[in-house]
């Protein structure tokens, strides 16, 4: 299996790479591709615009890429999201897309598009204490459709998304059908008060509301808020669930940690 | 004149509220009554979501009453908006609805239901070095409509919002009919790579598309990027602007701070 690695958000670490590559070469049953392009630095992002876009089109039409795995998070894939799922060439169709974060703006789009996308850790996350156990359960599932690797309560068809990426793509031309979807959320440095005003929009959202349930993963490093919120993430979920009518489905087992499990986006 | 002051979001500082009372006296030609919920406390909030709308309905609904101003930001109006622009009673009608920031989720709804309300410095920003200033311009213009304390380069109709805050109303019940519009952004507190998101995330709206032009006010206590983003709020809000077909009409006189001018949302 030929995995590319490209990074349509921020730049990947030389160091995240060299371990990578170490990873891959000790289980020997796959081969990755980190594009150059993953080293380019634009300000913010691993290249302007036109540079991340080309390189992800690139391992989008080749053929003999089996998946294409994002190198890491950040900001910035929503800029070249509806471009990159546009006229596609047959051999997109054929392959896998993989991460998570801000790689959702890519991934809403893609699936919407008909291609085949997975929620799930990245390169980038061996930089992570304990990182080498998130890649690799990426890489069980990417090789080996390896069942351990899934989050444990997925009802099909599901979704996961960062919360505050997916508030921005809804009304945008990127945002998928949702209807009957297992919709997990997680969220990473977001104060109490963002979070509440982010599911506020969410749930306002009448494409939202035809979910078969919402859940939570992980809400990594939060800020404190002053004074303290008064509730904590779970409450604030729920809460907003209950006033929209959304069937809210407990905690799911994905965040931006090492512990971030693999939710394919299936049909 | 009679000025109600409630606080839809967060606390009223009793050093503003005692700031406030003086610079009422001094002036002489107007009153202004600080409601008791100004000062209550439920973790984030000024009181809880019952309290707050309760204060706000009942100023509302008060004949006697020529405008309503709110205390301040922060984060919270909008969990009570839906219902503070419901089943309005008359005395709602005769009245003007002051403030920015938070407050911008009330005054969409608000707005939509057709009461009159206009953007402008509150209470809590006598609390900022010269603050006086800002809010003498906003009582100047509640009680005499000084035409001075006006953004300059009005072309009505207007309206002028916090980005985050109206990111967060759009596609919520609160949000408004923007055909035609004069539209004033502003935000303080957000990244850079943050207003890029945000400015995608708006600028993909069609309702957005009909306004007349968007002008930038000022995005104060911008948290450092790292790596530098590589460009500036006006560069971002130009190019979404433009890859969204929006006029784009420069800069506008209004922010989070003691210059903050006062946009009258007329329809």
């Amino acid at each position: 299996m030929k995995i590319a690695v490209v990074a349509p958000s921020c730049t990947l670490s030389r160091e995240a790479a060299d371990l990578l590559e170490v990873l891959v070469d000790r289980r020997g049953d796959c081969e990755v591709a980190i594009h150059p392009q993953c080293f380019l630095s634009d300000g913010h992002f691993a290249g302007d615009d036109e540079a991340r876009l080309s390189a992800l089109r690139e391992v989008m039409g080749d053929p003999a890429v089996d998946a294409v795995w994002f190198a890491r998070g950040g900001y910035g894939s929503n800029r070249i999201a509806e471009q990159a799922a546009s006229n596609l060439p047959d051999a997109a169709r054929s392959k896998l897309y993989f991460g998570y974060s801000d790689a959702g703006f890519l991934q809403a789009g893609f699936h919407k598009a008909g291609l085949d996308v997975a929620w799930g850790p990245m390169p980038q996350d061996l930089k992570r204490d304990g990182g080498e156990a998130a890649v690799t359960r990426a890489l069980d599932w990417m090789v080996k459709r390896d069942p351990s690797a899934l989050e444990p309560g997925l009802d099909m068809p599901a979704m996961a998304f960062n919360l505050t990426v997916f508030a921005t793509l809804l009304g945008t031309v990127l945002e998928p059908d949702l209807g009957g979807v297992d919709l997990l959320i997680e969220d990473v440095s977001e104060h109490h008060y963002r979070i509440d005003r982010t599911m506020f929009h969410v749930t306002a959202s009448a494409n939202v509301r035809k979910v078969a349930r919402l859940r939570l993963g992980r809400v990594g490093d939060i800020p404190a808020n002053d004074p303290d919120f008064g509730r904590d993430e779970v409450a604030i979920v729920k809460e907003w669930c209950e006033r929209s009518g959304i069937n809210y489905g407990g905690r799911a087992d994905i965040g931006h940690d090492v512990f971030n499990r693999v939710v394919p986006f299936a049909r």
